[in-house]
């Protein structure tokens, strides 16, 4: 048998697991993701351990030393997990057009800023307060958290909307130019936020990273997105086949490097390239064409951050407790934020827009991957984002549903066809 | 700086080598293939050394032990190298279907057990008597490195008989129908010796290995295709989205795996899974929809089997002669035995069917991974498979082309519409 022979039985048992799972939420409406990450902490090592331990071939392979074929192991399974990521920021980036902010633009900004700065205030005193198993760092740790409770999961909104036939609402519009600005103002707190994670704290290095970050986004937005406009046309004289998904394939990966090099996360030049060749997906088709990488990869990340967790960690009150704050101050943060930014309009628009921005999703679980793989956050911790990043976005669809419920659409709000959901399938 | 950044570089040059190799090699009018392996040997540690060293975050994940990361950077790429050529053998398997055999028939098997039995003979006698380096096992060795001598790579052939509008004379239907014969029987060979690469040679062991083979092929070619053809019409009441396509992906990777817990290689798992698949193809456009994932994985297939090849080795006369003399045998081959099973047709036809069988492409690299990575080949030996593979691939289109020169098509051969390649531009 081959060393990877073991490998590919936990990979196999990932994948089907995740879209077992996922097949099941589905069907009792629930979000795919939920199901994915779920059955990944039922089949983790902490739970009934199906995947994760090195087989005799691997530990063989590190001449018997368990402990390195069990880090070899994590290791691959985090590569495979960074590319489904990676590829999943490259969607959010496809779908993401500075342009289609104008339209709503004020109202929008501002739900976005002010539903990052409450629930960061809130989660990070939460954690500077209350956290028992500090890490190294707390401060970092409480950062992580906070900018963990930043994020909105717009895939998750977006599809609970086009479901009840009500994206193309004012409401609607106002959430998902809000969450394009809040997905952009995440990645870069989170550069700033892991930078920190590097050395211990240093104003300079702080400094340099938020420039570093600021820079390389004003680049590829600007620069980038103008490069690809005006010479994307000359990948049709390529002559490999399919030339322009390669291209934009080998522009994701290198992002995605360089953003690794130069000290941000990887995701945030995966995001990036997506923003940039956005200005071509239509003539070249790059959104279905990417879609079965997508299909086949991502799943990998949220089953395998599911390995992560210990659900054991929660039988200890302190961590539930921590968990339920969290989670509560994530839910009350946003509906403040989204509350203040709707002054003027309805108490149910206002309601709405606070409760669609509710959901972390992906976003949070991304910021929680990173923090435990560089060490700021403990492992109880990373638990408990996990935590909150699944509640929240279970809690969200049907309360916006419920809010919806006996709405009188205008006739230009149902006119319209309802756009395709903005992120496939979770 | 994560851990998996350094990897994450490492696969951004892999990929982006392979498809500038590619490109330019498509231009210069030779497979992409060969331009994938050779920029591999180019970047590799054997050479440039672009790729393939550990960097510092991941040597410290392993407490400093450099040689420990080094090896988990090599499982990582073989794993991803592995998922590229699982989703090879998965598409070889959708193309492979045994009711398109039965028109040319009997011809066609002829073809392909005489062009197995001729290289094979050759080439195991060539390595027997003359390897001056020997592995552990002289007979394992040379029972690979024929192995690999036998395997006719398909799509290369069909790619210049498409180019050159001849895919439907007779001739190029024979050689079609006997790579199916080929690659299937070329399988069977490789479950053998695999198998007896697991401990020294054991009689017992060799016929265990053989009828777990056939039994695992005619299980998946019987009633695999049976349960596909009758029951993959309720894929469609799943919920989740492109749910045939990600079912075939769970069948894919669990075909891999159990090839693997039995003593084969995963790739024919794969490839049954692939041929189980064909059933259902048409209705759910499987073949466009895994395209992406196989033009994504693959490429890192072929570069990171160049990675692995030593250019070095081919200074010493010796390992030269020994290329060059496995080279023509495998050629000469291939000859006499299409040449033998054309008897009654003309000497050019007998000459283009021959000549159809020669490049080893692909089928000759993936025995010698297997054989370097259960270390049944030394490093040399793995370094002339591989050079026998590129130059058989290099080889036969200009001859093919040349064969072809001043072919009076018939009204029939013209009337139909050259079907696709077999297999996408590699």
């Amino acid at each position: 048998m081959q060393e990877t022979t073991g490998i590919l039985v936990d990979l196999f048992f990932l994948f089907a697991a995740a879209k077992m799972a996922g097949e099941l939420f589905t069907r009792i409406r629930q979000p795919a993701i939920v199901g994915e990450v779920l059955v990944g902490v039922l089949i983790g090592p902490h739970t009934l351990g199906l995947v994760g331990s090195p087989d005799s071939a691997l530990i063989d392979l590190f001449g018997g030393d368990e402990k390195a074929a069990e880090e070899a192991l994590t290791v691959v399974l985090d590569v495979i997990a960074e590319l489904g990521v990676i590829i999943l920021l490259f969607f959010v980036g496809l779908e993401t057009r500075l342009r289609d902010l104008t339209e709503v633009g004020g109202r929008a900004a501002m739900v976005a800023v002010l539903g990052i700065i409450f629930p960061f205030v809130l989660g990070f005193a939460l954690i500077w307060g209350t956290d028992p198993v500090a890490a190294e760092d707390l401060g970092l740790e409480a950062a992580f958290v906070a900018t963990a409770m930043v994020a909105t999961s717009i895939g998750i909104t977006a599809r609970v909307l086009g479901d009840i036939g009500a994206i193309r609402t004012r409401e609607a519009r106002i959430i998902l130019g809000a969450a394009v600005v809040d997905d952009i103002l995440a990645l870069l707190m989170l550069s700033v936020v892991s930078g920190l994670g590097e050395d211990s704290f240093d104003v300079l290095e702080l400094a340099l990273t938020a420039v570093a970050a600021v820079a390389f986004v004003v680049f590829a937005a600007l620069v980038g997105t103008r490069v690809i406009r005006q010479y994307s046309i000359h990948l049709e004289k390529l002559r490999i086949q399919n030339a322009p998904f390669l291209v934009a394939m080998i522009v994701m990966l290198g992002l995605s490097a360089l953003a690794g090099i130069i000290g941000l996360a990887a995701i945030i030049g995966a995001f990036l390239a997506g923003m940039m060749l956005a200005e071509a997906k239509e003539r070249y088709n790059l959104e279905q064409q990417a879609l079965p990488v997508y299909e086949f990869l991502v799943p990998f990340f949220f089953v395998i951050i599911g390995t992560k967790v210990d659900p054991g960690a929660f039988t200890d009150p302190t961590i539930l407790a921590i968990a339920l704050g969290v989670t509560g101050l994530a839910v009350l943060g946003k509906l403040m934020g989204g509350g203040l930014a709707s002054l003027g309009l309805s108490g149910r628009s206002a309601a709405i827009i606070g409760t669609g921005m509710v959901p972390r999703g992906e976003v949070g679980l991304v910021v929680a991957s990173i923090g435990a793989s560089i060490g700021a956050i403990s492992d109880d911790i990373f638990s408990v984002v996990v935590f909150m990043s699944i509640a929240t976005t279970i809690l969200a669809p049907p309360v916006l549903v419920w809010l919806y419920r006996g709405y009188r659409f205008t006739a230009e709000e149902v006119a319209e066809a309802p756009e395709e959901p903005p992120l496939p399938d979770l």
